[in-house]
């Protein structure tokens, strides 16, 4: 039994939320809620949390519609910079119509490249597909009939970091905010990660922080695991370390041979990706101190 | 969506929470945080929800904390009047050091009994649990000692109406504004429902609205399922049919007889009537159009 | 966390299962393990199942190998006649290399049909599907492509009768012998259930025995349960009654309108049917008594 | 795979078990079927397993019932012998009457402890529980009071080699063969975890292997796990590391702190540990490899 995404009603040029992260401080919600009530906004959803009630930080999303949104909204930002400086806040104001624009880079495994394209396609990721990206020509077949553009591009340890070039000017390109890594299985140079900032989702197919590193599967049928998971994480430098979006677990038994492990990983990979990429896309996710909090 | 009980820092007397049921309409929220700013209050949870965004009802919670607040609270309900007759909101303004004061229900079995005993023991449950009365003298010897009193009510079909009187007198001279029926096996009589609406919280075993009525384990196994479950709601006059504040449900196969099945069940029929209890004596359930929404 | 379909080394010519089901009796698992012994099969995976041990049903399954079984099969059953007489044996031998040959009913939903198009496609689904039906022809670009006959027979109320003889005459013509309705959503007429006697595999969208019929999220949302379900059965002639081959659930909140528990509930349907699918075609399920003995 | 405990049908003088390790051979499942049928034996349950059907090792366990077992067990298992040698196994025969003798270690905290009296009283758990022993003496009241008796043995770091020879002589007088470590918090020291091979059942509070050591609640807290765990395990030489029994998780999230994970984590190391010591007192777990084999 899993809990499951929430997605809000359809998304429309009226649509939009604010994302705050400051120092606790009395009057932080009734002042926000305030500047939107007095500019119209109508308050469909409101999340917050505090690390600590007495000296922690805070963390408020409100996702709001307000009349000709698309047209005010520099306007709005320009007006909520007193406040922002006020309480000390980062802060985003965004409009839930424009769409995230994701770069999918893939290896040879089609599962969790197929369940990302479906659900796309059934409209239920409410993102574009700008590009999809892999080292190896394989899951062409299954991109560009969709027309989705698919670059090949081979990569070795040898020419990683070149290559890495080469991907931050098809990123450019196609003006990609969101990098999810499919499997990709390589290593992302510190260059990318630094260009895209907890905007690169990997699906690590272990329970992190358990089996880090290669070969996950095999770690866990040799530690004889009586359950197996799939961990969904922005990237950081530090491999397979960065903040975790989301996690799941099936129950396996000793009969389970590691290409059992693999199989049943497999729709286990799909779905907590699936969710992960949900929220990204929702603007859901704020990173602090290398955790996420998930407004949902 | 949060499956586990989120319990909020300790309860003390500077602690209350706000809960308001109203038409859907533009300033809600921003009016009733502006309310508890200018009053000096600190926010430190809100949550709420629309039943549509266009013309349904809405739904708030808000936990705050506030010098002062039990001395301040009577006259902070009166300054909130003209704020909920303007949005005509049913409302409740609650003092959290306030501890719900609960009488038990049980008849033979004690496994629902005792969890809720352990986890008051343990001050997990923060209530006080005033009496427990049952038509058995058999759990008389793990209440007492405990100091806490109990009554044994024997009930009869034929006794049912008049011991309800009885019931009514205990509860008041107990104070109880809450009545669990831990695996309590007898039908409560309208007179008491009535006294406590929404304030009863029953243990049905089974999913709900699968297998209703008597004996659903062994409805359970004649039908072949292959899960089982229990469902924790609140009592109203048509019996397992009332507003549902939690389920969850267990594995099971073809190897499970009737046995098995109870055993399985009490596992779960503990854990979920402790999670419903705790949403209740937190006030974190508001009961709308029989159906729960539970901010957690 | 769910538990999952564990399938046993790679199936080859010389791989069989017998599965047996008797009145429970003394010596008939050494009587069964000493035949296959004595014609030289090497037991793989044996399991066996007693509804009562004193008086009761008794159900056997084994897996062996044995050289040259493909010629020997036929021989083989005809020596274990006298075994299965003197036991009053219901039973079958099967050549596990001899692969089922599947046909799947659609209708608009596209969902069930990728997921089983897609474990196929990977060789998780070692069967062979030999035909897609379907009263419309939205799902046709899908399968054809894969090389799969692709049959749009428009039914309705009046001329579903009539229309059964078109699908008998289809199944007969690839030799079908199991039918998964892949939310077929259309009423399977007596004649073809008899036919096909627990060799029709249905999804129902809730957890059965709740919300049986029509529209079930639409049920669950008015009931305002905490999970939903779906249920992989075989299709009995009364409707959503027929033995339960599998089920599982999903939390849901008051947050879920009925558009999000359809799409929370498509990804149970897929891994529920899956399941039961994967159960089916490698003979680890036996029907007893309107309930399934399922063998992993 | 049986995700629940399953426990068979009363236990009484006339029922055993007989466990078998050996290389793969072809004839081992006949052979010992018709031993057992050769003694009238009637089988009640069976199960096998092969780590490799080549060249792997062969895991076999099964259940009977014999007229006067208790009486001819030991002239069975010298029949047995010739057997056991000609397949080179490793074997056990088990009279399922002799229940196995728990010895409970304890530290300050109650839940596991008061789990496994309240699954031991109501015969749940069908094994004599023939002592508590505890560094603290907060536990005593809960125990001596059901007829157990209570040693209070203090050890610090310097007295632990003193202390487990108290502990090894507690150990004999009262004939234990099982060590529960119910949240005992003390490391074991060797004399006694060779003294009790695979008898010695812990529960840690993590998912293993991630958060192996001490505070695994802080270090999931710090790691910000979307999921805790917990993992009954035997106890070897390599703390934390020996062969896992069983284990189970609960979805967590941003809201819970280090004592929400603590009181969440109760209720899992509860339900995982009764349901480790559940299997072992029922004789169907067999150790290989540093993994467990669990037949259910």
């Amino acid at each position: 039994m899993k809990p499951h995404i929430y997605i809000p009603a359809p998304i429309d040029s009226n649509r939009g939320s604010i994302i705050v992260s400051c120092p606790e401080r009395l009057g932080i919600v009734a002042t926000v809620t305030q500047f939107l009530y007095e500019h119209g906004a109508n308050i469909l959803n409101s999340d917050q949390f505090s690390s600590d009630p007495h000296e922690g930080f805070f963390f408020l999303r409100i996702e709001f519609c307000m009349e000709n949104f698309a047209k005010r909204i520099d306007h709005l930002r320009q007006q909520f910079m007193p406040i922002a400086i006020r309480f000390q806040m980062t802060w985003r104001m965004t409009h839930l119509m424009e769409r995230k624009k994701l770069a999918i880079f893939v290896s040879k495994e089609d599962h969790v490249l197929r369940e990302l394209l479906w659900r796309w396609n059934i409209k239920e990721l409410k993102a574009d597909i700008v590009m999809v990206v892999s080292n190896h020509p394989d899951m062409e077949p299954i991109v560009t009939p969709l027309g989705i553009p698919y670059y090949h591009v081979p990569v070795t340890k040898e020419t990683r970091e070149k290559m890495a070039d080469i991907h931050l000017e098809l990123l450019e390109k196609h003006r990609a905010d969101t990098l999810i890594l499919a499997r990709y299985m390589q290593i992302i140079p510190g260059k990318i990660i630094e260009r895209f900032p907890n905007q690169i989702i990997n699906i690590h197919h272990s329970f992190l922080p358990a089996f880090i590193g290669g070969k996950p599967y095999h770690q866990a049928f040799a530690r004889g695991v009586k359950l197996i998971g799939a961990t969904a994480h922005y990237v950081t430098e530090n491999l397979d370390e960065g903040p975790i979006i989301e996690q799941d677990v099936s129950r396996v038994n000793h009969r389970y041979q590691v290409e059992d492990l693999k199989r049943v990983g497999r729709d286990l990979e799909r779905i907590v990706l699936a969710r992960a990429v949900q929220w990204h896309i929702n603007d859901q996710i704020i990173v602090h101190d290398n955790k996420t909090i998930v407004f949902r």
